[in-house]
């Protein structure tokens, strides 16, 4: 694995890592958790989210009003401010701004490719990767080489001089859970410029991550890493069934030649923030959980599923706890990350003051999966903790929570990890996921009201068990 | 329970009671799985769907080609021609088609609704029920009275006199199985006009049957049982955001006269068929598996989720035996009934052959939940088959099928009930399933492909261990 890509593989690591369950002889934890209160609080949680939840309005604003959150636009500026006077409206006891430099990378003018086939010409669907250089003005036109994966691409050597190179790998679509099916695929994205820039590669095509065939482009992160800048080239995105279409036009006419310019830049690091806001526990106010999403979003959708339910589903928890009366012991805060899905600069920071301020972390919750309908949690804790939760299972299963497995939790929480912390990733359905994932169909009428509140009030009811269960005393240091 | 609509209450019932696991000191069945050849054989079923799977194009040319395929309609006949066909494509041993006469009601022009509230003419989404008169050509216009319930309607008494009633009981969003807050309203929907007719009412509107607040009238069936002609009164459904609207007008002005106006009939009785195909057991030929969905649709919409998804899953059941050469010990036998929807002529049709023919089956399983994503099933059976279907949650939970509850399965294969037989549903999730259900939004663009191949897969894994495993020789008369 090269160098250059270790951040996107740390941060799908930690989304959706296989489970890691440990055969070990140590003895089921055995706890004593008040089932009957239990079950009577976390029904009342799914009731009033139910019939008085506020996250699916939440989301009509955010993303009607404002609309895409693309780190350095105007719209994840906005997005800020509605976010802090929203977290104000939802009563939390204090609301913050956290300052932090983002990357600025705009797309410019709308992309074209196209080639020409059998004396037809063929328009791809194309858009270029966040991070991408642009083309020179007048376009790229060269020959095409097709390699379905990352692994094949490393030994084109001269193979790929002068060519445009088309990674087609495309997802296994035999594995259910479709988050794995991008884990086997998104280094082409993320790593096919910097691995075929060396050979004289004029450019990259890279095949739309997503499970179907359909006419959309999939964007999404790529990077240079440590190349040498004069190795840079142009990487774009093309909708799957241009590139099954391509594939098979290669076959007949291996030598046509393909078009594409695409006029995005990098522009100087820009200021944007985290939004912060928390409830002060009653018992160890210095003892924190951290419930949080991603406020930024691609461009090219409205960022509805990525990961505007998220942040709605993450204040939902907060609105859900002081409407069902529940004093966390804890502190219960809300973070809005800023930036993750090219550069997790706002993670990072969250990450890196809270050590600064010695601020006690005992676990931490991330919703960046989607808004579709309940499935469980994935936990990333010590031995102790992950049983503890995996205990609760007869609470949580009559809501369709059954999948609470080891594995990852989320790239904005992943920095937080140390020996104590207990980190869980919400997990809704994921068939649908891939469908808008970083697409212009990633908009507001795919989120179903429903689904997006029972997600609300299953994060709600496993804070709710956290902070009044967790083994922080035990286990953590002092 | 007044009587006119027992046929309904029992489809409701079948379609999705409560559990009703009995709590015995009977000990739990041990089965002798072979864990290894069994849950291999399951990913390869799974596998085959996912990547060879047939049903989503077929769904496409059903509902895009054919479109809605109401009980004596156009479209049903021609379903009946495109069923036959491709039952004999996939290589079913025998295809043949069951004469059936089926009730024909015809909606007639579209429907018109409205009333002037504060000077401003208010139009309501509004359409026929399927079985409903229809109003004089002038249409009618009366006061409105509206009840919560078919409870109160029952008392209503002089009240309704020549008045509108308006049925106004919304689902109860705190049930986490939509099909329950569906149970609890469509009463009002089937039963409202029987029980206010002999007050001298003179129409019924009814809020539509969904979760949520849309702009679309849903429709469905009424009767009005053994009420004389002359009691007959036309009934509406509106959209639920015209219901809503409309009770918070009434509140201000409960004299506002409503208009509606429908030109609905039912013709005579029209000549239909259940399609029906098979593959020969090895073993048993003459013990037969069911497998099946309804053919007949709503006419709003083109009828996907309701039961094109059913129909295309059950053939395709057949489709994935094949392809991964499973030789059915049991005769399997795909069933397309017709008429589910406003008769259940085709399911009684069926039944009274099988019995007439002494035919033995041995187990049947129904699609007719929509084609979302896969969460379990429901199981009508004796103890011992249902605990032996229970003992297979190790081998199904790797696909989401955790809810493996006794219940009802469905109103298509409800009449096979008798001591013996295993009647089973196939229960995809359900947050979504109201939202299209009878309305004109139930069409193809809804149903996603691998949650369409995911049910496919679960359906044909359950009837592979059925047909391998059921206690069928023990438990059966000779």
């Amino acid at each position: 694995m090269t160098k250059f890509y270790t951040p996107l593989i740390i941060a799908i690591f930690l989304l959706f890592s296989c489970s890691t369950e440990k055969k070990t002889a140590t003895p089921i934890v055995t706890t004593s958790i008040d089932y009957k209160k239990d079950s009577t609080q976390i029904k009342h949680i799914f009731n009033t989210a139910l019939t008085k939840g506020k996250s699916y309005e939440w989301l009509r604003d955010l993303t009607t009003n404002i609309g895409s959150r693309l780190s350095g636009s105007e719209g994840a500026a906005k997005s800020v401010i509605w976010s802090e006077k929203l977290m104000k409206e939802v009563g939390l006891d204090s609301v913050w701004l956290q300052p932090v430099m983002v990357p600025h990378w705009v797309r410019g003018e709308k992309e074209v490719a196209n080639y020409t086939f059998n004396g037809e010409k063929i328009n791809v669907p194309v858009c270029a990767l966040g991070g991408s250089i642009a083309t020179p003005k007048e376009g790229i036109t060269a020959e095409i080489i097709e390699v379905k994966s990352l692994e094949e691409a490393k030994s084109l050597g001269e193979k790929a001089k002068d060519k445009i190179v088309f990674f087609n790998g495309a997802f296994d679509n035999t594995l259910i859970n479709t988050f794995r099916a991008y884990g086997g695929c998104v280094g082409q994205r993320y790593g096919g410029a910097a691995t075929v820039g060396k050979f004289g590669a004029k450019a990259v095509i890279v095949r739309s991550m997503t499970n179907g065939i359909d006419d959309y482009p999939h964007t999404g992160s790529m990077g240079y890493g440590d190349i040498p800048k004069s190795e840079y080239i142009p990487t774009a995105a093309i909708s799957s069934r241009a590139a099954e279409n391509l594939s098979k036009h290669l076959k007949e006419s291996p030598n046509l030649k393909f078009f594409f310019k695409q006029s995005c830049k990098t522009l100087p690091d820009a200021p944007s923030h985290n939004v912060v806001g928390e409830i002060k526990g009653s018992e160890n106010p210095d003892k924190i959980l951290v419930i949080g999403g991603h406020l930024d979003s691609w461009d090219l959708g409205d960022g509805a599923h990525d990961d505007g339910t998220g942040i709605v589903q993450s204040l939902e928890v907060a609105y859900l706890l002081k409407k069902n009366n529940i004093k966390p012991k804890n502190t219960i805060r809300i973070v809005f990350f800023m930036n993750e899905e090219n550069g997790l600069r706002g993670a990072t920071e969250y990450a890196r003051l809270a050590k600064k301020h010695g601020e006690l972390h005992i676990g931490a919750l991330e919703s960046d999966a989607g808004g579709h309908t309940p499935r469980g949690f994935s936990i990333d804790a010590n031995e102790k903790n992950r049983k503890l939760l995996q205990s609760w299972k007869k609470l949580l299963a009559p809501y369709g929570l059954h999948d609470i497995t080891a594995g990852g939790s989320g790239a904005d929480i992943g920095p937080l990890k140390d020996d104590h912390v207990t980190l869980v990733g919400y997990r809704p359905d994921s068939q649908r996921y891939f469908d808008y994932h970083h697409a212009a169909t990633d908009t507001f009428d795919k989120v179903n009201k429903r689904e997006l509140e029972l997600g609300s009030a299953s994060m709600t009811s496993i804070v709710y068990l956290m902070d009044k269960y967790l083994y922080n005393n035990e286990t953590l240091k002092p």
